[in-house]
């Protein structure tokens, strides 16, 4: 293995840091908590590692927080290629993991070597699901829209005819990373139900 | 001192993470580097904590990167109700300092006791740019404008008739916290000049 001189290093990593600033124009499907119009994924990236420090003691004891939080800044670069994809939308869903496989392939490897792969790795464990820091990130990542939308008499809910039984499944996604949290977000749908803000 | 019951941390917690979404809609001077709008300080924050990872082999030795991710998703949060200062403006810059300490009291306190203090303590410790972890961060969320009206012929640069020994001083901010980061800038500054995107 031949070690890059230190200016092709930083030409790399500048490249990366231009071609990440897309991030701010991916638009998401959730609005802002005040209804003022839709979250872009980097605010949104923002918001979640921003979570993992406030909600951090509600994750299983042990868990690396440090990853968590950057597991979330990394975990939708791919979308800068594969675009946002709305989560009730289960063919969309299909069809996302193979784009954003590709859009991994391209988008990390803008990094130098030995640089590359550890941030690629974030991004596979996130989406992997099999670690409490993966699954706690999931959680958090699952828990922001649903405060959004209760904050928003429903938010983009009622518009894309999202139902009650569709948010509980991601409330489980939540409960599995995060008992309290889990337990919190059910009671969000149940409100937002009795204010019927979401249909059942 | 008595502990909160569990529910009302939770409580608080939430509140806080509601309050802070507004981060989303402060506006900062430069555009993104497609030059389509400008910016807002949670994609900012979201952008200068990758940046931390990006370029973190730039900070000396024996910096806390972990720290540095947590002060740049922080750093901006007093600007919920201070509002984003232009840097170039000393007038606005003098002021800004006793409305930043005011939001500081009014939002970290929105968190339980036990996790206002040392949220906070990231915020005080970027401000005070005493510890290698608060140069690089500086440093950072310094470099980041920079590179932005690079890539965008001068960005608002020209706009709010910035000169290159402005961006200079801003530039000497940067190689305190990283030496290469600050040559590199000090480059950009040099190509900006010689295309005419900046003024000397
Ligand atoms: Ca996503």
């Amino acid at each position: 293995m031949t070690i890059a001189p230190a200016e092709d290093r930083l030409t790399a990593q500048i490249a990366f840091a231009v071609e990440i600033d897309k991030l701010k124009r991916v638009i998401r499907r959730n609005l802002l908590m005040d209804g003022s119009r839709r979250e872009n994924d980097a605010e949104h990236s923002w918001y979640v590692a921003m979570l993992a420090m406030i909600f951090g003691e509600h994750a299983p004891p042990g868990t690396d927080l440090q990853r968590v939080m950057a597991m979330l800044l990394v975990h939708d670069l791919v979308e800068i290629d594969a675009g946002d994809t709305f989560i009730y939308d289960p063919v969309a869903v299909a069809a996302q993991a193979e784009a954003e496989r590709a859009a991994a392939d391209r988008i990390f490897s803008l990094l130098p070597a030995g640089q590359a792969e550890p941030m690629r790795a974030l991004w596979e464990e996130f989406e992997a699901r099999e670690t409490p820091e993966a699954r706690f990130a999931r959680a958090l990542d699952r828990f922001a829209p649903i405060l959004a939308n209760h904050n928003t008499e429903g938010g983009t809910w009622p518009l894309f005819k999202v139902t009650a039984t569709q948010v509980e499944e991601k409330v489980r996604l939540i409960a599995e990373g995060s008992p309290s949290l889990g337990a919190y977000a059910q009671e969000l749908v149940r409100l937002s139900v009795t204010r019927g803000h979401l249909s059942e």
